[in-house]
Parts: structure tokens; sequence; C-alpha cells
């Protein structure tokens, strides 16, 4: 994985927004405060949203999906940014086909990649090559367009993960977007990018809302979360996330996260099996390793 | 399981204190600002240790296991606390019993209660009676005499658990002097006891523990290091906490343990098995209920 140099600053002319939320919203906010972008039309089926994002200064305008006024804004777009759920991909990507100039960069903000890559394959065929995959990994606990932020990508890791079609150029313009958010821009192969984020964030959360329930489903219930403590607390946290954004992640990262669950599952059966069997000198040289790694990596996390 | 009403106080006269640590300590620190002890003899193998506890008001003089002064100062005792790690229960017992008056409750403060009543009840036999179990729950990530606290059980929760041995008097006694440290005090039954923190913390730490171990044997493991964020930083955290004293956890507590890991991973897998096969609804279920839970639980935890 190798970090991105700092590109000189290239404001993008016209950025089509699809989707005006926490995650676009925050990105052409901050586009919008570095000077690095000339103009935003946010594309919504609600009206309603799309005026609360005109009011914010998430955009400049908006069009309605399938008009004359959305087909001309495709046609006029330098760069076009996905950050509507990941499973829309393949109909907003067909929306947009007929109307794509050959200049146009498409790029997306979602969690995930293969499957964004597979689906944007599907429709767009030979155009792939002015799709930029890329995902910035920040968030906040609330969503819509009062949620952005200019600020959320701020020293934050943003990763790039340009496959063989793309040109110098056009993965150089969606880098420079990114770092023009404060973002740490890093590029990433897209297999990686979901290997890395299945182990360290979305079998995690599969692994917490396990827990929640197991515990929920004892007789001993009440007494169990009377006396969980902070260790359970800090360990659960993730289990309050949104249940609907999970869930479409773990059907997007499918393989990804059954094979690191599986990886997963078959470590803890085995730290079973040396409680079970009081295999006291295995359970010290599991635990002290482990405690090694996490103390190397972040004493103050 | 129930709260203890708060008791009137009625102060200890002799306590004899096993191990001046953290646990121990800050019991000892707690009840002396509290005048509910009149003195507090230590017992220690370490010379160092007894005097830096000494210096630091733990404890009010000190003598060495099986000399003439233990023997005297353990038939003098009132209370007898055992604060040194579980594992040397038996032969601390072993000790003390030859010189053990009938008057003299014994009480502990182990973090599982099962396997310390077994070892307690082998060396005890009918003078079980007159040992109360006890957990106090709260800590430190470090330990000593220099760790100890006066306010380290303020408003934290402390466990009785009470066996059909114990008299009512020998109970109030026990309930009376946690009561003192500023603690909450709750009765439960020892098994409870050991499936309760089986389930919301030593399980837990065994989940955490493993999934360091299993990032780190991965090819990619310093690109996941790299981009693990504050969700895996919160799940993780409690695998820092000392490999020695969780071994110990689960040797001591290994069947609670290891039922407790079963029907987890029974959950675990199931979650696996539902997300290779798409199953969305399934997920979106499970992932609501878990939800749902965390936040009744607490939403600012």
């Amino acid at each position: 994985m190798k970090t991105y140099p700092q590109l000189p600053s290239q404001p993008i002319g016209k950025l089509l927004l699809i989707g005006a939320g926490l995650i676009g919203g925050s990105l052409t906010l901050a586009l919008k405060k570095a000077n690095a972008v000339q103009h935003v039309t946010g594309v919504g089926r609600r009206a309603s949203v799309m005026r609360e994002a005109l009011q914010l200064g998430l955009i400049d305008d908006f069009v309605a999906p399938n008009t004359p006024e959305y087909a001309q804004a495709v046609a006029n777009a330098d760069i076009i940014v996905l950050a509507m759920p990941v499973g829309q991909t393949k109909s907003v990507l067909r929306d947009l086909l007929p109307h794509l100039a050959p200049h146009t960069i498409i790029t997306d903000a979602g969690s995930t990649k293969q499957s964004v890559y597979e689906d944007a394959l599907a429709v767009l065929g030979n155009k792939i090559k002015q799709f930029v995959l890329a995902h910035p990994i920040a968030g906040r606990e609330i969503n819509g367009p009062s949620a952005a932020l200019a600020d959320l990508y701020v020293g934050k890791k943003i990763m790039v993960c340009p496959t063989e079609h793309n040109s110098a150029a056009q993965i150089r313009t969606v880098v420079g977007m990114w770092q023009a958010t404060g973002g740490h821009v890093y590029e990433l192969d897209l297999n990686a990018h979901d290997a890395i984020f299945a182990a360290v964030s979305h079998v995690p959360h599969v692994l917490a809302y396990a827990l929640m329930n197991h515990v929920a489903d004892d007789a001993l219930c009440d007494d169990k979360f009377a006396m969980a403590g902070a260790g359970f607390r800090d360990f659960t946290r993730i289990a309050a996330a949104s249940p609907e954004m999970w869930r479409d992640v773990c059907l997007n990262n499918r393989d990804a996260i059954v094979a690191d669950l599986d990886a997963y599952l078959t470590h803890a059966q085995a730290l079973r099996n040396q409680i079970a069997t009081s295999d006291s000198e295995a359970l010290l040289n599991e635990f002290t390793r482990a405690s090694e790694k996490r103390l190397a990596w972040g004493k103050d996390k």
C-alpha cells in the first residue's frame, strides 16, 4: 500500500453529485472551502432533500433523474461522484450511460470495492476505464445533508483503487480531489481493499452483533447486561451501528467477509479448545502475542 | 440478583490482608479512610513489597508467612482477606488453617467463584462456613501497592456470593465491609456469577485476543493494522490486558467460559452462513435486534 504524494491543486470544473448525504455532502463542502471545485450539481429523486442540500451549500443547483436537465448535467460533468448506497450502483450507472461524455470521470465512495467494480463493469462495458474506485474512511453516526461537515475528511484515510483500465490522468484527478479535502490518499488494489476492510471493520461488526444477540438470548440476560462493564461496552459499541448499512456491507463484500470470518472462527475455536483442555502454556502464548500486538499497535488507543 | 440494603456501619477490628496489591490495598485504603477498620496486618513473602505497602498506608504492619508472628496474626484476625492471585488459594489456605480461630471470617476478591469455592472446600472442610466469597468489579491497568486507590470501589459493583454454609452474621460483615468502600453490593449465586462474568467479560476478552492474532497472522497484516480505525480500536482494547491474569481466569472459570464460547460460536457461525447465502432478511433481523439491544443497554456507552 502506498501513499500518494501531495499533487498540485487542480480545481474541478463541474462536479455532478449523486446522493447529497453525509459522505457526498462533506466532500463537496470540503472542495468548496478549498476552492477546488467551480460548480456542483446535485442529483436526487426527493426534491425536499435536494433543497436542504442546496440551502446548506452542499450543491449549487440540482436536477431530477431522467429529465432533459439531467441529461445535460451528465454530459457537461467533469467528474461524477456516486455517493448513494452501493446497492443502487447499477441503476444509477444505467441512467448515466446514455449521456456520459468521453472526458468525464466517474468515482464512488462505497465501503466495498469488488462488488462496485463488477456492477460498474456490467453496465459500462469498455467505458469502465472512466471509473476510478475510491473509499474515504470516515463517517458519523448521523446521516443526510445536515450531517455533512467540511472537515469530515481532514486527516482521514482515503483509499483509491485504480484498475488497469484507468489512465494516470484520471487517477490523478481523483487523488487530487480527495487531497483537497485534507485527507491522506492511499493506493490500494481492490481485492486487497476488500480483504483488509473485511478483517478490520466488517468482521468485527459481525462479531459484535453476534455477541449482543448471544447475551440477549440467555435466561440470565438481565443480570448479564446489569453486570457488563467497560470491556463489554467498548467491545460492543459498534453493534449500535446502522443495521441496514451493515447488512448491505455484508451482502456487497460477502466473499471477503466469509473468508475472513472462517479464518477468525478457526482461531477462536483453537483458543476454546486450549481453554477446554486447560492448556496453560498455549493460552499464555496466545494471550501474550495478542496483548503485545495490541500494545504495539497503539498504546493510547 | 438482589442489591443488599445499606447496613449500619460496624467497624472491623483486626484485618489480615494476604496480597497488598491493587485490589487488596484499595480495599484497606478505603476502609481506613471510612474509619471502618482498626488495624490491618499484611502478609507477604517479599519484604520490599510489604515495606512499600506500609509506607503507602495500605497496612499498619506486616508479617512473613509461616513465622510465629504470622500464626499469632492469623489467630487474632477478625477477617482475613485473600487478595493474591486465585491460583494460590489452596496453598494460602493450607498455611492459614492450623491457626484459624472459629470467629474469623475469610473472604476473597477473585474474579471467578466456583473454582475458589472448590479449592477452599478441599482445604477447609467444614470450616468452609467461615469463607464468604466475594468479587469487586473494579480494576486498573496497573498493579502493585502503588496502584491502590482509596476510591477505587466508589460506585462500583461488588458481588457477594454466600453459600448455604455461611451465617447471616458472617455475610453481613463482608457486605458491610464492602459497603464501607463506597461500592454497591449485590448478592449472586456463585454459579450464576461465573456464567455472567464468562459472558460479559471473560469471553469478550478471549474473542478480542483471537481477533488480534487472527489479523496479525495474515500476509496483509501491516496494511490491516495501518487501516484499522475506531471500531477495531474499541473492539480490541481489552486485548491489551494482562496475559497472565486472563490465562488464570480461563483456567479458573474453564467450564463456564467453554459453555459460553460454544454458544457464542454457534451464533457467529449462523451469521456467517447467512452472509454466505446472502440471506438479506435474516441478516437485517439479526443486526436490527443486536443494534436495538445495544442502544437500549446504553446510548451513552
